[in-house]
Formats: structure tokens, C-alpha cells, sequence
């Protein structure tokens, strides 16, 4: 399942030589045992062998069948060699580096494909309309397949967004919005299925559900269900999970996931459940008992190990790959290392904050740029690169060109930090302002409707 | 949990003297949390220091918390020392002795109680009748906490049974009978929920469904479900699944039942589906959401690890543990080495089988424990212990007396093998031609309504 299979081995992640290995054994069985020409297994087998060898260079450790590299977790505690590599699993990101994770890295490490400008292109072309900030920013930086939802999309073919939010959190801060932000003006066909994975003490469910209403999802395109209750409501959704747990070992997801042998068997067999919704046969009422719609999924990516599992399996289980769209990782206020968290209250501006406690927190937490002093700083300039302020804007000023004169402004040392804290304030006011007058709106019937298994308004 | 908590240390299993052990451990925490006085604390630290000494001399390891031992799979490949251990696991049962498992070390392994004469006496004086010929005769053999079902039913508080057959045969034999026809006369208020775990090829489960309900059950008391089906279908019963998955770890079911590394997470967190039927907050519909039901389980004593776990769990997640009913294996046609097996066809008569099948088979396979010849047949007399023909009439043919009668005369040589198996023949064959009438009797309506979520007739 290589997704670039002519591109030079030493750009492969373990992961994917792994795959590499692992389908040309495949081949090499299925030569010999079509009884091919002997020059022709020959040749395959020195294939085999020379994989092999860049196998275990890459990872220091010979290719066992079943076994895939524990390539994601490349831990940055001060011990290793590689001091600049960043740590970036589904649970933890962090990085010694203020602009963030290096994303290039990352793209190469996971094996994924870069959006580079000829992709956006191509989706201006196909939406008629310029894509989204999120894209043309640069803050959906990678893909999986996402010339395949392109081409769906240019034939008129369906297609379904997937995603989703946490467990760990229990009230909602704007890095939580990014998917929805993201995925809710996107064109019609692309209807979204909305998960929560909620799992743990249910009292803020119900406010979270309010909170993903409130971003203003078209009820008659929009399904929202929470993994716990649905999966106890929908034969078609266990299946899936079953089907999924039967092809993924524990040795696989100890490689893709770091769990341990004190792991609870709930989190050992939790991806499964994660990776069910990518599957139409998952929402029969939904898709008509389709089974073979594909699923494009949006979401940071630190979630990447979970769809990277759920490809492997897809074509065992006779579905079709989800693609995948990843975005950056949501700031700290207090810098870029770490994902802004919302069991760091400092780290993190709610969906419930006021305009007053907005204020506060961005002008106490966001970590600035900017010079020491206000003379250096108009000497020197301001570093948008690590300014979480700037980074904000990125996320949430609509307006292109006000972007580019607030970095040169700040960068030339011509808008100090406290203007350009003030610009954030006066943008994030009146959008959390306007979300928590949306959610005053949000009725106990809206919520039952959006979680009502029932058809969508797709075009088949 | 020691269900035995004043007995000598030398009759725990290494299982028992490992809870035992954490057990102490946390009565020592508590004592030094609340400040007790320093003789106490000290003594309950020699007694844990005392048990974890007897549990490395059970178990030649030392104690570590949260790794329970593996006591389960005791090998008798040869090349252990105990040539005279029995292999059980809920997979698989290999003995050497031609008399079957030795059940009474199986009980002082598992750690359950026998069913002794007084318990018969009393489950007598609580029904008012004869106990089931299972109970009499020792086919029930092993309990845990039946003198709890007792109390209720003496009390008259309701109670449930909960009893299934496993995925892994496709045609029902009369050894899968064994929990059917022991549970259909119980008492009224002892109605059974009773689960298919059908995981496979779905192909057979229809007929599976239609033998279950041919063997009798009062549709107004009896709930047939697959684990698989309902699981999409009740919220309730997956929120139990997932409640048992969050406390147990790989460690633990690595240790009960022997998984390993390379067995796939459907697998490893099996064991929780088969646990939550445990409990009555599974099947709301039924109990009227009532979550404090105490759940009876008969079951082959092979099952038993999957149910230790559950009543390990059940108090951390404040359910009542269930109590058990452990019954023999049923023994292959070749003899009580091993239990009967519908992928061994030979092995087993099924419920499908003609009157000409049945007699062939038993004539041909029935392993006897009669002589040779004839004339040494005479003098010295057959053997009850290990003839497969006798040990199939105790489970099936329901008069004492003429059990007694026949064991008399074949023990004494007047009864020749080819006239015990005569007898066999002539008790199975009414007894199967009977269940496939009343399986032709089974219409799909009265499978769906069997299959149903609904309130049973309980006497709450």
C-alpha cells in the first residue's frame, strides 16, 4: 500500500518500506507459485533482498513478517541522537523547535504526499471558487489520495467527509474548531459525518454536541453520533469494528501506536472503532446500504496512525481507502512546541471565554515575536514565524491581503506587539461572540435531529 | 475475591493466592492511609509478606501487581514433568486418562467449590423436587457463589441465566445440548438470556438459532441473541463491554488466556463481550433497566476463565458478580481424552443425524470398556469409568434406576458392549428424532420474536 511506489527507497518511512517488503514477498510467492519464468522470480527475489537491505538500514532491524517499525515514535527526551526530532503521536505532540513541528519532516516520515500548488490549483478549478484559508495557507499541508476525491468530484461522484473530536477534553477551545471551520462550507456533495469519540465522563457531551452544532452545520447534509452510543445502535458500524479487529494485531498496533502490554484491552482495541466510520457500510441509513462511497477525513496529523491502519485493512475487508487531508497542529498560547490543550486552561482560549477573559489571555499567554524593547523591535522587526498571535490570524482572518500587510508591517518592526495582539482580540471577539450566540439557539430537538440516523441530502 | 477467603494457602491456585495477595496489599494501604494503630499495620504487613512468599512457592515466580499468574495452561506435551496434568483451556481439552479430566484438581485449580451432597439436599428443599439428573449425577459439578442463587430463590428475588454456545462449529451436536436442556426445566423465575457468539461465517447461524429454540424454551421467559447482532443493537450492553474492556489490561487476559502478540485486538478484547451478559444492565429491555440482577451461568468448566475475569471486574464497576454452574466436558465418540468436536465428525452425532447414523456411529466409534472377548467379558466384567456408551447415558437417559441397573450388569459382565450400546442407541435415537420434530415446528416468526429485545415474564 505504498502510496508513491516509484519514489526513491531512501525517502520511504520504515512504515512504508515495511510495505514494501512485505508486497514484494507477496509478488515473489505469487511467481513461484504461478510457476513463472525462473529469470523473472530471480529478479524478484534480488528485489526482495535489496528491500530488505534498505529495511534494515533505515531502522537498524531485520524485516519480520508481521511485525511493521514503531516509526512514529521518535522520542525527544534529550537522550537520544536526534535532538530535533519532533514527538508526534495521537496523544502527545511536542517539539524544541518555536515555529512548531517541522512539517516536511513529517510528510516524509509518514509517507503521506505534500498539497503542493498544482493540487490547489486543481481544486479551485474543480469548486470554481478560491479553496478555503486553511488550504491556501498551508494549514492542510498533506494527503492521502486526494486526486482520487478530485476525480470522484470532477465525474459528479460522491463522496463523504469524515471527522471528528476526542475524548480527553471537556469543554471545546478554537483549536477544536479547525475540522469543523474547515469541513462546513466546504461544496455540497462533500456532507459530513461528524464523530464524537467520547468515552469518558459523559456530563460535557452534551455540551460539546451544542458546541459542533453551533459552528453551523445544514442539518439535512450533517450527521453527528458519538462512538459509544452509536456503535450500541448501529449492526452495520459493529461489523465494521469486528471486521477491523480481525485483520490488526497487537503487535501492529504496539508498532503504530507505543501501547504496551498494561494497556487496557478497551485501548487496544479502541483504533478499530476509529476506523469504522471511514467505511460507508458503517451508516447504511445514511448511504442507502451503500458500501463502497469513499471517505475523505480531515484532521490534524497526529491521527494520521489511526487512517494509515484503517488503509492497510480497507482492501482486506473489500472497502475502499479513506483519503485523508492533514492539517498542522493547533498553537499553544504559550508557543508553538506544544498543541494548545484544553486541560491547560492558560494554554488554551475557550469557546465559552468573554470578550474580557479573551483579552486577558492573549495579552498575559500569547508568546510574542517581538523584540525586547520597543526600539529594538522597530529596528529589528517583529518573527511572524513563532509570533502565536500572527499564527492565530493564520487560522482565522479571512482577509488575504490584510495577512500579508500585517507580517510585513510586523516583520519591518512598523506594528508593535501589542497592535498586533489587538488585531487577534478584535478577530477572535466577535467570531467566539457569534458562535456562542448560534449555540444560545441550538434547541434539545436540533441535537436529537443532527443524531438521528436517517438519509442525507447527497446527490448519488 | 478469594471465594474461600479461611482455607489453608497450600489448596489456593496460584490464581487465588495472587488475589490474596493484592488483596492484603490494599488492606495494608488502607490501614497506613487511615492511621491505624502501628501493631496492626504491622501484623497485616507479615501476612502479606507470608502470602507472597506462599505464592512464590506456588508459583516459583515473585508477586508482581497487576500480572495475575498464568495457571490456566499447563502443558502435557511431554516434556513437562507433570505427565499427569490436563490440558483445559476455553479452546481446547486434552487429558491422557481414559476416565476424562481429573475435575476435582480442576476445581482446586480454578479455585471454584464442588457441588457437594449438602447443596444438592438444599437446591432440592428450595425447588421441591428432584434436582436435574445434571446435578445429580455430578455432570454439574463446580460452582461459584450458588449458595447466593439459593438465597434469592428462597428469598424470592429474581435472578437470570445466562448461558451460550461458541462461534466455532457450524452444526449443533447433542454435547452442545448440555446448557439447553439443563436450563429449560429450571424453575420459572430462572429464565434464560441465552447468547450465540457467532463471529464466523454466518452461514449457519440460522439453523443454530432454530435448534436452541427446538429444544423447548418458554418464549415468554427466554431471550436468544448473537453477540455480533446485538451488540449494534444495545447501547446498553456495549457501554458494559466497553466498562469491562477499561479494567482489564493485555497483561491480565495475556495471563488468563494465554494470547500472545501476534493474535489480532478483535481477539484480545473478546473476552469482554463475553462478560457483559454478566450483567443485567446489558438487556434493559428485559430487567426494566434494573442493573442489580444477579446473573446465574451454567456453563463447561472450560469457560471459567472468562467468567473469573468478569466477577474480577464486576465490583470495580459496581455490578453483582455472576454466579456459576460448571459442568464436564461432553466426551468425543473415541473417549473422554477429549471433548466432543463438530469439526471432527466422527466424533459427534449431531442433532441432524438419522436414526441410521446415530446407530452406525455408536456401534462403530463408541470407544467401550468392555473386554476383549466375549468369554473375558463374562468373567471379568466392562468398565464403566471409560466406556463412552455408559457416560453418554448418564447425561441423557433420565431413570436412576435403570442407570444403576445397567452400570451393575456391565460392571458384573452380564450386560455385553454391543447390548450397552444397544441401550444407547435406543434412548438416542426418540430423544433426536423428538428434537427434529419440534424443529420443523420452528417458524422464522417465532425465531424473531425469540430474537427480540423485550420484558420477560419475571416475577420481580
Amino acid at each position: 500500500m505504498a502510496d508513491s511506489p516509484n519514489c526513491d527507497l531512501k525517502s520511504l518511512s520504515p512504515l512504508q518500506l515495511f510495505e514494501r517488503v512485505t508486497e514484494q514477498g507477496e509478488k515473489v510467492r505469487a511467481l513461484k507459485a504461478g510457476k513463472a519464468p525462473k529469470d523473472e522470480i530471480d529478479a524478484a527475489v534480488r528485489m526482495l533482498l535489496s528491500l530488505k537491505l534498505s529495511y534494515k538500514s533505515a531502522t537498524g532491524q531485520d524485516y519480520q513478517a508481521g511485525l511493521p517499525p514503531r516509526d512514529l515514535v521518535l522520542i525527544n527526551n534529550g537522550t537520544t541522537k536526534e535532538e530535533d526530532e519532533d514527538f508526534v503521536d495521537p496523544w502527545t505532540v511536542q517539539t524544541s523547535n518555536a515555529k512548531g513541528v517541522d512539517y516536511d519532516k513529517l510528510i516524509v516520515r509518514f509517507g503521506s504526499s505534500k498539497i503542493d500548488t498544482d493540487l490547489i490549483n486543481r481544486i479551485e478549478r474543480a469548486i470554481g471558487q478560491k479553496p478555503h484559508r486553511f488550504l491556501r495557507r498551508g494549514i492542510f499541508f498533506s494527503h492521502r489520495d486526494m486526486d482520487q476525491i478530485l476525480d470522484a468530484y470532477e465525474n459528479k461522484k460522491s463522496f463523504y467527509l469524515y471527522t471528528g473530536r476526542g475524548p480527553s477534553s471537556q469543554a471545546m477551545h478554537v483549536g477544536h474548531l479547525i475540522p469543523f471551520v474547515f469541513t462546513n462550507p466546504l461544496p455540497c456533495t462533500l456532507s459530513p459525518v461528524v464523530s464524537l469519540r467520547i468515552f469518558g465522563p459523559l456530563k460535557n457531551e452534551f455540551v460539546v454536541r451544542l458546541d459542533i452544532i453551533a459552528c453551523g452545520f445544514d442539518i439535512s447534509k450533517t450527521f453527528i453520533f458519538s462512538d459509544l452510543d452509536y456503535l450500541g445502535t448501529s449492526t452495520g458500524f459493529y461489523k465494521n469494528v469486528v471486521k477491523v479487529q480481525k485483520h490488526v494485531t497487537f503487535n501492529q498496533v504496539k508498532g503504530i501506536f507505543g501501547f504496551t502490554d498494561s494497556d487496557c484491552i478497551g485501548k487496544i482495541s479502541f483504533p478499530a472503532i476509529q476506523a469504522a466510520p471511514s467505511f460507508s457500510s458503517s451508516f447504511p441509513q445514511i448511504f442507502n446500504d451503500k458500501d463502497n462511497i469513499q471517505c475523505l477525513i480531515p484532521c490534524a496529523i497526529d491521527q494520521d496512525p489511526y487512517f494509515r491502519m484503517t488503509r492497510d485493512v480497507a482492501p482486506r475487508i473489500g472497502q475502499p481507502k479513506p483519503a485523508l487531508l492533514h492539517s498542522v497542529f493547533f498553537p499553544a498560547l504559550q508557543g508553538a512546541q506544544t498543541k494548545m490543550s484544553a486541560s491547560d486552561p492558560n494554554s488554551s482560549i475557550f469557546l465559552t471565554d468573554t470578550p474580557k477573559q479573551i483579552k486577558t489571555k492573549i495579552n498575559k499567554h500569547a508568546f510574542s515575536g517581538g523584540r525586547d524593547t520597543i526600539e529594538e523591535h522597530r529596528k529589528y522587526g517583529g518573527n511572524c514565524d513563532v509570533d502565536v498571535s500572527f499564527m492565530y490570524l493564520t487560522f482565522f482572518l479571512e482577509d488575504d491581503d490584510r495577512l500579508e500587510q500585517l507580517k510585513q508591517a510586523y516583520t519591518s518592526g512598523e506594528l508593535l506587539t501589542g497592535e498586533l495582539k489587538k488585531v487577534l482580540i478584535e478577530t477572535l471577539q466577535p467570531l467566539i461572540a457569534a458562535h456562542q450566540e448560534r449555540r444560545k439557539q441550538v434547541t434539545d430537538e436540533m441535537v436529537k435531529q443532527f443524531m438521528t440516523p436517517r438519509k442525507l441530502a447527497f446527490e448519488f
